[in-house]
């Protein structure tokens, strides 16, 4: 998270010539003073993105203004909805779910704790009450929802969860090793701020026990994958990923430790993008600025 | 490949107490020097392998004398055919099949001639002849086998292609990037001899442009696995593996072209290992000594 | 950590014919279930070593015994003090030091937590105080030892660190980024057993602010070393390293905080294999089985 | 290499508001359709560096007339001598210096032949000739330069070596293990176009024999690294590096064998982007664009 306040516009549209120039001398002439921009053009569909951080100071205006003259350029270039800025002095808020594996949550409150990962976490969610006492000592709330095995128990805890997040109205929703598979409302109600953490490197191993598959499979690395959710399970949008090797020493529950330093990393660095305002999607691809 | 002369003995049963004593005992007490050797049970079927490297000098047999008699204690422990002993010395001849794309045979043919790939390649078989040249610089038969586009044409040179690897009976038949489907035949003729490099992070995009699918994907590595070949495409026991990074930058021909470094050193490492008597397979899994 | 009861054997001996005999067939006699086991012989020195691991059930002797019995092995193959035999029932005790920064001690209060990292932690033990709370959460003593600026605070400083850390009996001091260079009288008192972190890939950027050197430098990957502290300052033997990307649009600070990721885990991985009996040492250098 | 002929400007000045609008506006007046654009701005020295990429054909002006109008914003701007516009269609040459070993060279010649690289070869340049009749047989002339032992001989090599390397004034001169520290004239002449692959992490184990200080040291992994060559050994701006992880099993030999695939590929990465115009030097840094 920056020091200086800086506001960050990202930006999407049908490519043509001139699009940088337009953005750029509206900053210019605002005074914008512009510390990382990113352009990309894909060539396939022919749209061009951009991410753009100037200083808040530089800029005299509110940013209420702002966003209000800009959407003038944005409509001239045909962005539609495909834009946004945001003050990085807004604290983000991130609420988390977890299951009873505690790894990934542990390493998210050693950020947040260690002031690396600046930001609110106003509720941590788990369908079970282990991680309960950790969380709480970091002066967290922990919610404790317990998932039925019956389909309407489940509606009820989800609903429940639901609740409890859409009351914080957080900028990430972490799925940090939930285990539950979002029903479709959720997918769609937390669209672009759901991200999970997927312990296999998609496409290979989707779905239940892939160190398992792994394993089976005899692959010489295993990986993670940081997405945003969808409704096609371990389907959504890419944001990060990374491997490590194993070998055929390595059991099952190697893997499965040795991988969780993988997941957690991965899934701290795609959360940092995101909440950086780095990762724009584009169909079921994403940019990372 | 070992300077000094050595013998090389892979061996596999099920487990018990004493195997390594066993066989440890019958080399001490024919004075054999072990410079190397590595022992792994699989706990999930109850198999015990080692690899065992003894300098030949301390050995005061011929290699057939020392099989025959370690026949004994690999039938005692009931390894069966499960074990083989190689001798250094004896050069290891590697048949070389290629289509258009020269990345992997230029470098393979780089290893050899600096040395660093001490094996002997008596042929290289295309069925496109651009890499004749280039071959035959390097003082290697080139021999041109078109594929047609008709089954019977393909069956036709693909017996072709068998006649000349029969000819040179090679210790491995390496598909450097050859493009096509080997028969069910010569699957069981080569089988494991026959090593495939595949340009893609296994078992993610099997098959045809594993790079497209990558892209489409939009995932964040890209990769390439060394695989003996099996009747099941693309599913045969894994040797290596390997990936790099990749982002929203690179088009198609990027990851095409990045990957080539990954598949020609994921490819020379298995080679190598396989040529040094490293790999060993159990069902459809390798161990790498 | 096992779950099975283990018994551990580390071994050294100037390397000659039989010495895998001589040991396998003692524990063979003795019925010992081996379950993993590693051999190296050192060219330069002409050492051999070895790490066995066997099933303690398998062994019909307390370990008392078993340790009297192999001391005449080790004595007839030359190994005099350079062996050891440890119960994995054993609880690993370990303690750290800290500073300020706590993401190592984060990180490993984590895998304790959680149970991957299965040891006892009897002392946390800070010159700074920011990381008391966070322990004490965790169920584990904290105490706070200032460490003045001038010589002879720091000297008692160190000598209460001493008494804390000797009430313990360790199997494991860990230097969690405690910034403080220990005298040589506690190198020695804690020989084999102080493990430290290094914010770098040595032996590039010994000493302070090292991520600082790195930038002025401009090099492409930063890393971090596990390594055993002596009396040379961060030149002990290496027990692990890792590297991690960077590049031009990284700060210092950046670095700093991406270097943390590659250094936590690049310290439990250590601290893990020293628990574990399989970091060997032999003059600077060490085998990891 | 581009298929699309393009102009690639690269561009540094102090950093101030407007730059980017300045610019773009620049290239948007002339129609001109950029299709890769990088910046950076460097808080330690205020300076600000960019890199732009326009298509030939959306510019409406010869590229010298376009360098003259551009001249006039460069000037402006503050950005002097530090400024400059290719043009993709223009070939690139490069010659390549060697000694014995050839693993780089051979991997050099097979990109070349397959067009991943596509440049032109204009000569090679060996002190020995063992790796002239593979130079040869890839169609491209090599000459035997023989470096005496006495100060005398080795600068009349060098000398005769400038003249062979002026004749084509290249726009790489690439030190492909060459094995020989240039004296500070040829420094000098090929500053910024002299690119040296050396076999270590840098700053780690300067100068001669790195992999035999690595193994003395014990360090776990090894690298390479791709630097501009300047008067200060192996102290240049560092291009690329990359680094492949040995053990306590990995002789010196084998770290020679396995580091070849290292220098090899951080090699030609490097190569790449300076040929392609991606690397900017600032001070003794660079940033990759």
């Amino acid at each position: 998270m920056p020091d200086t306040r800086k506001y960050v516009i990202t930006f999407g549209c049908p490519d043509r010539t001139g699009i940088v120039a337009r953005i750029s001398s509206f900053l210019a002439e605002l005074g914008g003073w512009i510390t990382d921009s990113a352009y990309h053009t894909d060539p396939d569909t022919g749209w061009f993105f951009t991410r753009q951080v100037v200083t808040a100071e530089s800029i005299p205006l509110e940013i209420d203004e702002l966003r209000a003259r800009f959407a003038g350029i944005a409509r001239s270039l045909g962005a539609e909805a495909n834009w946004k800025i945001f003050d990085s002095a807004e604290r983000r808020r991130v609420v988390i779910l977890v299951s009873k594996e505690g790894h990934c949550l542990y390493d998210l409150l050693g950020r947040v704790a260690s002031g690396e990962l600046d930001v609110d976490v106003p509720a941590v969610i788990g369908n079970h009450d282990n991680l309960a006492d950790i969380t709480r000592a970091h002066g967290i709330p922990f919610h404790h929802v317990p998932f039925g095995k019956d389909p309407e128990e489940k509606a009820e805890a989800f609903a429940q969860v639901a609740k409890l997040v859409a009351e914080h109205d957080p900028h990430a929703v972490v799925l940090a090793r939930f285990m539950q598979i979002l029903p479709p409302e959720l997918c769609e109600a937390w669209a672009g701020r759901a991200i999970n953490i997927h312990h296999s490197f998609l496409p290979s191993f989707v779905g239940a026990r892939p160190y398992h598959q792994a394993a089976a499979r005899g692959v010489k690395l295993v990986g993670a994958t940081c997405h945003y959710v969808t409704a096609d399970l371990d389907a959504g949008p890419i944001i990060e990923q990374d491997v490590l090797r194993v070998d055929h020493t390595d059991s099952v529950d190697d893997m499965v430790r040795k991988g969780r330093d993988v997941e957690k990393v991965t899934l701290s660095r795609g959360l940092r993008w995101h909440l950086e305002g780095r990762v724009l999607v584009h169909g079921n691809r994403t940019m990372v600025f």
